[in-house]
């Protein structure tokens, strides 16, 4: 057992309890030992359901137990930036959640925390570590379709969230895309200089009243000359949309979605198969799985994590960049913004 | 024979060979009388193959002949608007390559020529005709897909043209785009009201020394709300890549490319399919021979071609909103334009 | 037109309309002068489609013109010995519809004819002119797959035939899955030792009273060691089904059924494609084309045809021994045939 | 704790590990308090890796501890019989892997001892738990492919065994088309009567001189009509291939392999997807974890397994059938066995 990384867990809402399970099952490196949620049931019913020794309201309790190393923050965002720091000075390695802030100066200030204390900081971008992505992007690295030319994400939810989630969500750039300009960073291995957003309120009105719109089509330009496009949409009655496709010099890779069967029936009306997999905790338990185990891994081997503050940081410009080129209508520059 | 139509084919060029071959052989209502080529060689090469009576190097034997109905017009582009004028003076239908012309004020002379004549003209935007896309028309028409919200369109050649004729082409915009264009109006059956347009040279330096861009992405914004993009390549090295997808409130539906066939070799290495056909003459083969077709039949029963005059200038016009964006960087109105 | 070759078709039933149609408009070098039916108003509607010269009821003026230098035999199965045999005393070469008859003696004379006639014999085996089917061949033949172990063919048609030409048809093996047995050898290019069905109606029990069978699985032994199986069933609701597999040392290669457009719509009840094209005439028109193109180019340049006289002979042993098999419940050994 | 469910587990070789895994972090219902092998080392690697309190070389103190409620059998095939009876003795419910014994007499006395305690008793055919292959039992059984008329299925491991391995298999029949010969029976919903074999060595010389085939082709007569083949290879070079195929009066389903990702690379060679996942031990996983988990539901609520020792018994019979089949080469009826 000496080997084995001790871990607090910071939040045991849906998100937390997902990593819970993964620290208590999947990960022998990993001993989840304390988990703490200013919900003091939402924390118990998590430590009942994986055996956690330490169950508290008070996140403290983690930050100040010095058996712990390594602490997941999976609190509210409006907390993050603060968990950061507190980890940070407690001298515990930090795997949070995205986004880190809506506010850039309370990032940098949450960053520059964690390079003063030298721990580890990973951010919860997952999809990174899916299966289909990683071979995206082990292709794209591996010259095998040449020179990247033009990026094609599509990325719709089966279903918009909980109005009243996304009066307070900071936007559909900030709160769904995020992810697709993650993946855009992460799939070229360029940086973006510009993006365009055309966009509107197709799926509900109420999104639209809210201030917010629910599709969206953004054009990337990055610093290397690709040229890429996110289209998202809260809403796709198949299912969760995840597809990428790279168009480059010597070829293109693309990758559809994970289905639950490859069951196909063929009857007098057509050729049916089944639908994608309904959601993200289906879809992406694998790279939740996994990019858990890397950031045990770091811990364990004394290694950076491959996503780490800056990637934090960046997607976070990015949303505001396109938040501004919607409401203006005008390409706008990543420097424009902070 | 009397029930058939009179044919005459000005232009035997590529695309004129092709269709005269239809004409001559698929299409049972037409009767493929004479041809004319400024190159008298082709239009004798032409009329050998296909047997055609009258040979010429002089398009006007055709305007001429009164038992001509129909002129097929493939000749180079800046005679087009002229053919069309000349052709509707005759009183003949006219079927005319596109585009009709890269001068909005001599389009619309043509079109009030064929106005003034009463006589039919049908654009040759063929691939609206293809199997594949029909069928996306149809199931977005009929409601398949409840209100469409977004439109993709991938339309990348196998290899750049040659550059002398990059020079001539008009711009990827006019010459390549132009058709996705009609696509895009065609799937969605709504207008375009603004383009933007990031671009860049990508594939061959000669063709940036050229004035022109061979990599584009440009976005649509539809009167009816609909956002739509189109990404373009002079060269994907793979094959013809011709794909659309249209997602909306009720589902999404798309294509994939067309294959010789459909034999996937699993080996030690991995599951190896064929390439696409490779370029239009093979892909589209069924789509010409359709449209054609119906201008035949639209003639022989006296009925509006579904792809006529305005279906011809308004791409012109997003071709110039579409230059004009990737110029000044910023969204073009197709009002600015004409 | 010096160079084309005359034919005459005997026969202008549906195959025989087929044939006429791809003569007068898709092989150049073909040069439809006659046509006979022992239905006059057959070969006459016929004719006019398709411009021929020579309209007849007695196919003797079709021997007898010296001008003719190929037949194409399209007559009812029964005429088709006799038809060869009068072809080859006249000198002129042969394209014969399978199967040449159901009388191996028969065969055996007609074929004794055109060898000492030194005339060239196809049969209509069109499938080997698929492009699926012949890229399956050629990647076998390349030894993209290493050594062949077992063959897969599945063959189902969209509904079973009127039940009065079950009665004349000779029965499933004969008439359909004869077909499958010369695929079968094509795609080994071995020949077949031995045979054992298992079959039954499970279809219509009109075609049990009509002493047939309506599904039927056929297992092949090959003489190189290879073991195939065939599954035939005369109605598949979802449209014509018609796939080989072939598995080897070295891999496998497998294809699937063509579709009249890759349209996949995705809704809330799941993913929906097209189904197949519905039955020979529009799945196999290229092959059909093909076929009569090589046995044009075969006589226009002295060459043997790739599908011969034994060709037509072998799959109706095949046929025998497979009836033989179902009836004594054993498997079957080709010599025991004949 | 108190509502788990004790399990001990006899056999910690791969298979054994396993599960061993899956009852320690999958399956919260199972506590895995105990683990032995007859060699005790194994026992304890098991043992220290997943926390098993009792570990040793002695399977009898698992039978012997009146705290264990169920036991998982995973030792060597030649002692499953005994070991069920030694379960039942104890009156402890069992999970037993497949086959139970290759000896029918030892069969029936081992079933004989499990009726007689009332203890439940699964066999370890997991594939019924794939959801591909749940899927198409679903769709059969809801009758949305009709009545079944043809069943197929591709069962191809990526490499043969050790020889070593395969001298004391069983043969191929019963060591490996056992899996499916058990899936027929389950996808169909029907007993099989008959059986026909047609196989060979095509892989290794060494399999024939073991007395073994290494390729084969089953054709199974069903009593309800229905008419199967199954298709065996010891080694597919492109990996794990595991296909069905059930057609009928209504519809054909039918499934395709599992792949670790669905990246498909376009270049200017071909189409290129990833391999199969490579064995059974990737492919199925979730299968494992599913009929361990319904297992301990079945003790849990007192209910009777789906897959229980009659559905252990049968394929045996079938493999023998299969066998004697091979070696007289004629159908042979499942009543001429035992």
């Amino acid at each position: 057992m000496s080997d084995k990384i001790n871990v607090g867990l910071i939040g045991a809402g849906r998100i937390g309890r997902l990593h819970a399970e993964h620290l208590a099952f999947r990960i022998p490196q990993a001993n989840l030992v304390a988990v703490s949620d200013i919900i003091l049931e939402a924390a118990q019913k998590c430590g009942t359901a994986f055996d956690i020794p330490t169950v508290t309201q008070d996140h403290r309790v983690i930050m100040q137990d010095p058996d712990i190393e390594a602490v997941v923050i999976c609190s509210s965002t409006d907390t993050h930036s603060q968990m950061i720091e507190e980890a940070a000075a407690a001298g515990k390695h930090i795997f949070c959640e995205k986004p880190i802030d809506f506010d850039l100066a309370r990032i940098d200030r949450a960053l520059a925390a964690v390079d003063e204390a030298g721990v580890k900081l990973q951010i919860g971008f997952n999809r990174r570590f899916d299966p289909n992505f990683r071979r995206v992007r082990e292709l794209v690295a591996d010259g095998k379709i040449g020179e990247p030319h033009i990026l094609r994400i599509t990325s719709r939810d089966p279903a918009p969230p909980p109005i009243e989630y996304v009066k307070v969500s900071g936007g559909i750039f900030l709160d769904m895309t995020i992810h697709d300009f993650d993946m855009a960073r992460y799939l070229i291995g360029s940086e973006v200089e510009e993006v365009y957003v055309a966009a509107g309120v197709m799926v509900d009105p109420e999104i639209g009243k809210a201030g917010d719109v629910d599709t969206a089509v953004v054009t990337l330009r990055f610093e290397n000359g690709v040229i890429g496009t996110i289209d998202n949409s809260r809403q796709a009655v198949y299912g969760y949309d995840q597809r990428v496709e790279v168009f480059g010099s010597g070829g293109m890779v693309a990758v559809s979605n994970n289905i639950p069967d490859s069951a196909v029936l063929s009857d007098a009306q057509g050729i049916h198969g089944s639908l994608p997999l309904y959601f993200f905790i289906e879809r992406y338990v694998d790279s939740y799985i996994a990019e858990m185990a890397e950031f045990m891994e770091c811990v364990h081997k004394d290694q950076s994590p491959s996503v780490t503050g800056i990637d934090g940081r960046i997607p976070v410009v990015m949303g505001y960049a396109a938040g501004r080129s919607y409401e203006e209508n005008r390409p706008v520059k990543l420097s424009e913004i902070a």
